[in-house]
């Protein structure tokens, strides 16, 4: 299969995924007053501006890694499957960190499941790219380029892993932390890039 | 990056968000005649429409401005995630408004909901357009047309804050000038461009 | 603008409010034996089938529409945002029609609703095509199909306009000829064309 | 009508409905502890793992079979819709077997739904195929490679419909067998094919 239309899909599932997002936030019931009910919600746009960040970061790579294949093989579409389906369950820790990130006793159990999830999806991000740079390279790839993609994808798995589990020590914090992560990788030229 | 795969992309985006919308409108309870609660849902269907015309005219403006852009770096990336970011935030405000405009004690808080998103698009449309007029025109790019988009993207952002404003004195006036807007635009030569 | 860009984002609404039709589907609550709670949906079974149908019948046609226009002006943007705006809306009326369908008081307001949608869609369609037709088609465009297409979709109106009234009289009828219309033309040549 | 714009609108279908899967899971009330709630869900995170598997297998099929088609007739559009219908579907069986599936007494309704939708799919995949692989194969198409896909494909109906109908006997056989079968197609090579 050309790595076209595989890329193709995957936009879909990552522009989808990335907008569902906005179900996370839900309309105030009819409680207290709009205006307070309204701020209160902070959580949740928070959450939503850091996973929207995410995504979208997510996507960029996504790209930066097929441009370098000559072509997908069954190996590589069976990891990018988990790898979507990783990237589509994002809504849902999203969803659970903004209703009870404002719970003392329930805020670690959130954070670690936004971080697990964002954990595993780094190591599916590594894992593609170690197979797909050995095994279906463009023969015209830039071995430079090649390298520095490894160079920046593999501190992703101990960032997003040491971060879930700081939610041990404290939650708040590792919260925090993913948004920091997000921030810094959408900033830093480390992921978009200087050539592209 | 292509300005091609952004625009794709953003598309994606665009058409997702529009289309969520209508989960805006939600089935009525089985409390009175059905007919009766159809007809009582009208802030749902205004709603529904100016935010519809909302995001499909910026779909358009977002292509009147790529197609100036010669390529796309990292900072219009960024700029571009930040403005697909609200684009997708619409639906949120859109059912606030139809779920508080008829009351009177919170439709100041949904028209400001309402107004300050689509004043935070405005600012980053013009944003993104400043930025990439200047750093990423194509060298064929008619500097008159380019005039023009800057000219009439500009009132964007004070049409849209003074509407938001305008909420703090009469909340039906300033959603009433949403629509207004949105309506004016749809029409209006300024954005759709009378030689695209 | 280009029509091949319209198209493509015409064919985004088209595919997602197609797909978010399952969301008109919803999960039974656990209140008797769930085979029988699954079964006394079919009302759900048939919104959902009907509305995919006709929604992708309209979505040939679209593409039939378009492959004549020689390129997109305002106008013809201003009504195809109107048209995909009712496309998008269905998903409500479906939903409508699945919840009360089985009600003896409320299935005329839902039948109703549901025609009203759908004769409001005919309108635009025939509206877009006649004024593309006359301006915007291309210069080796078949006289002979541009005449079948007009003539084809003309009827269009008429028949969910006489279906929607007929509902005063009897809302099942109307229903039944929704379902009937639907599958009428998705195999009938027609819509689908015999050339294309 | 040409194959390339049908497996484009296919695909957006494809990709939607894998997406919207994540819908499926919904946050847990404020009942219990957080972290014992989300451990409680696991019948969701397995509906959701399959469910993705499958429609991402369906996906590479479809591309497969339609990659073997000179142009798009009538009756395969018409054939197309009604499999994508199903595809659509699928979010509903899911959500159905992720609520379900731990109570004792409804487990089975929900595996015969869930079984009744793929054995559907499976019948629709093979009836599109032997009509298209009648009357609109490429001149230039493999007949060996067509004699395979027909060989790998004609055991679908029988798997999934013998899976559904061990449900009478014990429902939680057919789960994991729906699951099983997945996972063998996404990893056997008789899906992904080996040229691909």
């Amino acid at each position: 299969m050309s790595t076209g239309r595989v890329e193709a899909f995957s936009d879909g599932v990552f522009a989808i995924a990335i907008t569902l997002l906005i179900l996370t936030v839900s309309v105030p019931a009819r409680h207290g007053p709009l205006g307070h009910e309204l701020l209160r919600l902070w959580p949740s746009y928070l959450a939503y501006a850091v996973s929207f960040l995410t995504i979208g970061i997510m996507w960029v790579n996504h790209h930066a890694l097929f441009r370098h294949f000559a072509r997908a093989d069954r190996p590589l579409l069976f990891l990018n499957i988990l790898l979507l389906m990783l990237i589509a369950f994002v809504p849902f820790p999203t969803a659970v960190a903004a209703e009870f990130a404002r719970s003392d006793s329930e805020r670690r159990a959130a954070a670690l499941l936004y971080g697990s999830t964002l954990t595993l999806t780094a190591v599916l991000f590594i894992g593609l790219w170690l197979y797909g740079s050995r095994r279906l390279l463009r023969p015209d790839a830039d071995r430079r380029e090649v390298t520095g993609i490894t160079r920046s994808y593999l501190p992703g798995v101990p960032m997003y892993g040491g971060s879930t589990l700081i939610a041990f020590a404290s939650p708040i914090a590792s919260l925090l932390l993913y948004a920091a992560i997000a921030l810094f990788y959408a900033i830093s030229s480390s992921f978009f890039g200087s050539r592209d």
